[in-house]
């Protein structure tokens, strides 16, 4: 026994000591290793001596927030000359696109974080993470204000203030409730772990007070009505997560009940899922009403009461009520009070959302960058600087352009404004010189010259191109990385530019902007069946798509630790289903 | 793939429907089965119809609690003619000996927790389980009341009253803070999963909190105080938890504050597991000297603030405070509200547990019973009844006892007053002819003869035997298996009583009277450490007793899901540690 023992400890011990043999262990155990698609390798490095004895002060940078951007941003940061200092209310990066899988137990919560801690402890930077919340930032004096995280006993006065040479802005958002009445009170939300976990408690809680004795049907029906509002994707899959878990599992230990249980979607506009593909809406919208999900369109909610939500039929103005035992809100990200704040200070007052520019810096500040879904990217329009464009192209100062000026122009005003890409793309066009032939006409390209006006004239329809990145997670991890390279190479590319041409100064920007590439979104529809929209719009939707879902979220958790949980999660829902203990 | 797909399925599908079969699975893939030593068989049952339709009305069982005691006496009950109601606001079986493991994130609280309505959904019995807490018994009117367990919405009065013909009381105690000021507010317990689970989030924070920028190391260390009062299995186990989770763990990823954290054990005795025997708490005490867990022997808690604990020293009264940051209190159990009320009502005013008799019916009454940590068994003393006993065993009315007379009552003597029979044991007295001779001198056997005096005095001691059974999980689920056995053969039994012969009255007792097994019990010590007390006074301490613990307690859980779990629970701490998120 003794001798079996110690070799399990010292089994145990080694792949604990070396990561990336416990992941052989991982994959070896999942059979065939399909599950595990692709995944990025991530050993352990040597530490490597910074350089903060030799006298230089290491530049203090300081992360506001764990999720996606701020996550990504850790990882990707190599250059040791930071010092990082990490703060954050949340210790752990939690896999959001899981969440809705975490409200009915097909995933546990615990297996979809991940200690900031031990992502970053084995970096060779100098990262330190304070559980606090930071409740001020204070742009003039480079300063964040914070507070611990949870509230409880400590001494004296808790609160400290950080100093900062870069500031990192990525406390995500919060839910939007369009200041309806009621929704804060009696509306749950779908952002955060313990949102998650508060559903699931109040999933069986309704299924349980509805069993109690002494209730008419009419009261048992009216707690079991769960009503979800908006059909985003978050809504669309957690509807269909609750009835996945309602017809597999809770209809076996409540069937006295389980005709009783009601599942209303409303959505605002005229179709779920509306920013997919017209064949995937479609889809989910048949398959919603087949599983006797009551799918409500054009139903905007007026207010929210502690037993009914009133709703306003859009095209008819009708109100109507709808007595609830749960309601979930998912409409939408707002702007967290301490960014609304920040806004004010750095002169940005009108605006909903805080802006950037394309390389991811707050507008109106130099050191200071806001990503993920707490911040936008303020495109720069094309016809703001046309007159610039235009003299910087017109390189012998002729007054009008001719298609050689254009074609040398054309990769830095592409790289600069992305929209002039998506336009020539769109309209099937390969160079700016189909541009300037459908303005001028069919003459011959090489006596094509425009001036000013012609010029204002073929790109006016351009920044049509322009449309706001979605709050995604996909989109806040590529930001993370995207700035943490250009903190990679900070002094490198002061010397050498690597950025398009400036239009309006002098000199090449720094950096190349950012650019997103989307990779594909999923939309799990319950039953097994999941929509993908991949790039090249591809679609898929079934079985397939369900378990290509399962492999790249398997391939893109965190952690081996996170991937072996979430995997064994699955099977142990295949195998013994999900529990409903009230915990 | 999707072949793939439908066998995997299909393959599930099966084993939900067949739990056996899953069980093989389980087996199967723990290598080489030895952790799974014995287990239950429980194959699901062919309905048996009931007899409710055949005019006669099911006797209604009302049970209260879906602890130890309660479960077992539903997993035990098979006689279909019973209308049982469950009412506890738990709607789970906790599998407690686990909890300790649970505070450090060894074993997850989901993987030790089955749904009641798991449990009893295959049984051929009508039982049905309400969530709700019973605040009032109504002994008289055979009722017990009732209001939902969570606060919430609920239309109208959400109180019920149920009406019963049997009620068995099972709703195990709360912890006992002997009215010491400050406890209530300031302390953790250890008794409810919920417990474990603030337990764990509190160690997170305070590790978290002393990590903070602008603390001084004096409140460093007051953060990372860490206190257990009361020097039981659960406060000992939960310390070995707590020191192997900082010193395995988080020493790693809170390497600046790893030098100040401090474990303190509060106990008002001489010793720490004083139940035990004394190798175990030799040896106890040595592990956690070494272990830099601080013992304070005969040191009692007079006072708890929010930041500091008050100690008074048992043998010199000298009065000390004790910074701390968490305290966690496991000194023993009391009495709920609801029990003591109960009490009062049947006239069991001056004790401070509810008693019953050796057949677990409370005393006072006629149909209800208790079992678990709410009751003690109120034993007979033989001293009480000596005079009845000698009535009935002098049989032909001589006023004298021969030793005939006495061997043939003797069976009975020793199954209603069990101490007789540990006395004969324990004074290694093969038979009560050995008593007489001892109080007569060493005369003839056959010429003994007593008078009632004479057998007064013999017996003057053997009520010195008697002892309380522990407020165990093991005691907790005999007996719930026991009052089962009763009540599956209470008709059968009523016709021929298979009790003993009553002393006081005439005719036999229905059924035997409950007898505890005691099987031994575990100490574990943290460090794959265990110390195991068996029958026979068997001690075994170290890695072997760890791995015989991790075989017994699979082996106990109560069903295949949760064994499941925990032992990937354990599998998976190996490889990666515990988590320590803060959630």
């Amino acid at each position: 026994m003794r001798n079996n023992w110690n070799i399990f400890h010292k089994l145990s011990k080694t792949l604990r000591d070396n990561p990336s043999l416990s992941s052989l262990l991982v994959v070896s155990s999942v059979s065939g290793g399909s599950l595990l698609a692709y995944s990025e390798a991530n050993p352990s490095q040597p530490k490597i001596s910074d350089s903060s004895e030799d006298g230089k002060r290491k530049k203090r940078v300081v992360v506001l927030g764990t999720g996606w951007a701020g996550t990504s941003f850790l990882k990707s940061l190599k250059d040791p000359s930071y010092d990082v200092q990490v703060i954050s209310p949340r210790n752990y990066f939690a896999f959001t696109p899981l969440l809705p899988s975490v409200t009915c137990g097909t995933v546990e919560p615990r297996s979809i974080v991940e200690p900031i801690r031990n992502i970053v402890r084995k970096k060779n930077v100098d990262i330190h993470y304070w559980e606090a919340e930071c409740y001020k930032i204070d742009a003039e004096n480079k300063k964040v204000y914070c507070r611990p995280a949870q509230g409880g006993k400590m001494d004296g006065n808790a609160e400290f203030v950080v100093d900062y040479d870069y500031l990192v802005v990525a406390m995500g958002a919060r839910a939007n409730t369009f200041n309806t009445p009621g929704v804060e009170e009696n509306c749950h939300f779908l952002k955060e772990i313990e949102d998650a976990q508060k559903i699931r408690r109040t999933v069986i809680d309704c299924f349980e007070r509805a069993s109690l004795p002494n209730l008419t049907d009419e009261e048992r029906k009216r707690v079991l009505a769960f009503v979800i509002v908006g059909g985003g994707p978050t809504g669309v899959e957690f509807a269909a997560e609750l009835h996945d878990f309602v017809s597999e599992d809770l209809v076996k230990l409540y069937p006295k009940v389980k005709g009783l249980v009601k599942i209303s979607l409303l959505e605002a506009g005229d179709h779920i899922l509306n920013m997919f593909d017209k064949r995937i809406t479609v889809f989910a919208e048949g398959k919603f009403k087949r599983d006797g999900i009551d799918l409500k369109m054009g139903s905007m909610v007026v207010k929210v009461s502690d037993s009914a939500i009133s709703t306003k039929d859009i095209k008819t103005g009708e109100v109507s009520s709808l007595p609830y035992g749960m309601v979930v809100w998912s409409t939408g990200i707002g702007t967290r009070p301490v960014i609304m704040d920040f806004m004010k200070q750095v002169g940005q007052v009108n605006r909903r959302v805080l802006a950037t520019d394309e390389w991811l810096r707050v507008e109106r500040t130099d050191s200071i960058y806001a990503l993920g879904d707490c911040a936008t990217i303020n495109q720069r329009k094309v016809m703001e600087d046309i007159s610039e464009i235009f003299r910087k192209a017109d390189k012998d100062n002729s007054g009008t352009l001719t298609v050689k000026e254009f074609q040398e122009a054309l990769d830095d005003i592409c790289e600069r404004y992305p929209q002039m890409e998506l336009y020539l793309k769109n309209k099937k066009m390969s160079s700016l010189v189909d541009i300037l032939k459908e303005s001028k006409g069919d003459i011959a390209k090489e006596s094509i010259e425009l001036n000013i006006e012609d010029f204002k004239l073929a790109l006016s329809q351009v920044d049509s191109q322009m449309k706001n990145l979605p709050a995604t997670a996909q989109v806040a991890a590529q930001q993370g990385a995207y700035l943490a390279s250009c903190f990679n190479r900070m002094e490198e590319c002061e010397k050498n530019p690597e950025g398009p041409v400036r239009f309006r100064g002098s000199g090449r920007h720094r950096f190349k902007p950012f650019r997103y590439k989307h990779l594909g979104q999923f939309a799990p529809l319950g039953g097994e069946q999941t929509a993908a929209q991949l790039p090249g719009d591809w679609v898929s939707i079934g079985q397939s798509s369900q378990w290509l879902w399962y492999s790249v979220y398997a391939s893109k958790l965190v952690s081996w630790r996170t991937r072996a949980l979430v995997i064994s999660d699955w099977t142990r829902r295949f195998i013994f289903g999900r529990d409903s203990s009230q915990i």
